[in-house]
């Protein structure tokens, strides 16, 4: 498999209330993950809390990493930034700590326009000189790439790959067959959005960018196997055991979710970036109740 | 006239291409400003980039504006931040340096919930100890504010004024009469857009949250005070001098706009911060043309 094949596991990433990386808490969630034999880690993506973190922060995320896991599994590491100089620096950053690939997603405060997200890419790929996703997150960053701008990107040499959103409809086959028609041969194309995911994958896509495999590794694996070997029945029975927590995903947003279900998982003591706040009590029983429904 | 009220111009930041401020550059801009008798000045607002700015360089901003214009006039100092200890570090900075008043954008990534934004409101009002201003800027934060939230914050004995994205329709009389009524009479209701701002004064809006004043205060003024003095005929006149610079900032939005003009004035070069792209020449010479039909 490629670096951006198959199951993608984007953990969180623990920080104390001043933004500060507690390396010991991620080394033990980037620990679950290997051992699970996910195919890569998504460090600092949107689950991640890149956008809060500072570049040394960010930085002691990626050398915890390759620390811990180096070598035994790729690793991805996410360089967006709202400036194209921090963002290369970032990508400059990652490729010296020794990470196998880049996911940049085009953060925007003022809308960006088409010409600019291209020649942001231009600047970070050629920064990082790394294999590097293209992450497609209109929810976050407010921008959604035109089919012809992925196809334009796709060309250059380190852009090998696109993380898409769920499609309107969750109609994967048009979309796949339009993005595949206008990319190279070994473009991949994967996709976010963790319920829609084990579709994604049985209708071809290449990546599941997953959120919930940076917690529950087992559990999301099979899901990814049973539906890379095309058994649709089998992703079926296990896609609807994890349905009350995508349903508590959409609810409360997965990046919230993720915190408490770290704690459930006796992984340490959590909280999310402020402004971002801990779910209450009755979301956190809810949370524990579709954990149990999973027999984790 | 009260802090929040009247004409707020919104100046440009100039910046190398590093994010270093240009302050001689910046104080140029601010004297125009200050000699033109526009009511405030409202820095380091999304106009004047500070989502692509450091702590340290806006806080070379408000030293320069505070040491140039500073008892001059007003000067309401944006203080957005993705995280809540960094915009309350702002808001301390801001009123440390003398500024006199706070403007508060709700700058997200992860989209937030309306708790996240009234605790974030509330801690950053308690740091800065000054007259704020609610920042509610959908196209740049993706957070609307509902009128709830609004009326709730207005109860908080620092947040004085809200500045409002252009209503559906124009419909400024009803969006007006809501707010009012949930609100404390004190409470300032402004908009920004600068196209429908005559219109918004002309309703009874208090304050116009301005864009291109930052540039053209004296043409801006004009068209302010024949607003506020209810001459619409007046109004209507100027404002349609300004539509074809309306149209270019609706088509290339105005913060690319600007710093096409500032060089058009001969206050310098300027370029935005990448990934921002310069426009084209194309776009300046419209651009140009329109400043002409203004008699600039």
């Amino acid at each position: 498999m490629s670096l951006f094949d198959g199951l993608s596991a984007f953990p969180i990433t623990p920080t104390d209330a001043a933004g500060r990386v507690d390396t010991d808490a991620l080394a033990r969630i980037l620990t679950r993950i290997r051992d699970a034999k996910v195919h890569s880690i998504g460090l600092l993506g949107s689950t991640g809390g890149y956008a809060f973190l500072s570049r040394e922060e960010r930085r002691r995320a990626v050398d915890c990493a390759m620390g811990t896991v180096g070598g035994d599994l790729p690793v991805i590491v996410g360089v967006g930034a709202l400036r194209t100089d921090e963002a290369q620096a970032l990508a400059r950053d990652a490729k010296a700590a020794g990470a196998n690939g880049l996911l940049l997603a085009p953060v925007s405060y003022t809308p960006l326009r088409d010409e600019e997200v291209y020649a942001h890419f231009v600047a970070v790929a050629e920064a990082g000189q790394l294999p590097m996703a293209i992450y497609n997150n209109p929810g976050a960053t407010r921008f959604t790439f035109p089919r012809a701008l992925i196809a334009r990107l796709a060309q250059l040499p380190n852009v090998v790959a696109v993380k898409m959103p769920l499609p309107d409809g969750d109609d994967f086959a048009s979309e796949l067959a339009a993005i595949r028609a206008a990319t190279p041969a070994s473009f991949k194309v994967g996709y976010s959005g963790d319920w829609g995911c084990a579709a994604a994958l049985l209708a071809g896509g290449d990546t599941w960018y997953s959120v919930i495999a940076g917690l529950l590794p087992v559990e999301t694996l099979a899901l990814a196997h049973a539906s890379l070997d095309g058994d649709s029945v089998k992703a079926g029975q296990l896609n609807a055991a994890f349905a009350p927590l995508w349903a508590l995903f959409k609810e409360f947003g997965s990046f919230r979710v993720m915190f408490v279900i770290a704690e459930l998982l006796d992984l340490g003591t959590f909280a999310p970036p402020l402004p971002i706040l801990p779910l209450d009590d009755d979301a956190r029983a809810r949370i524990k109740a579709a954990l149990e429904g999973l027999q984790v």
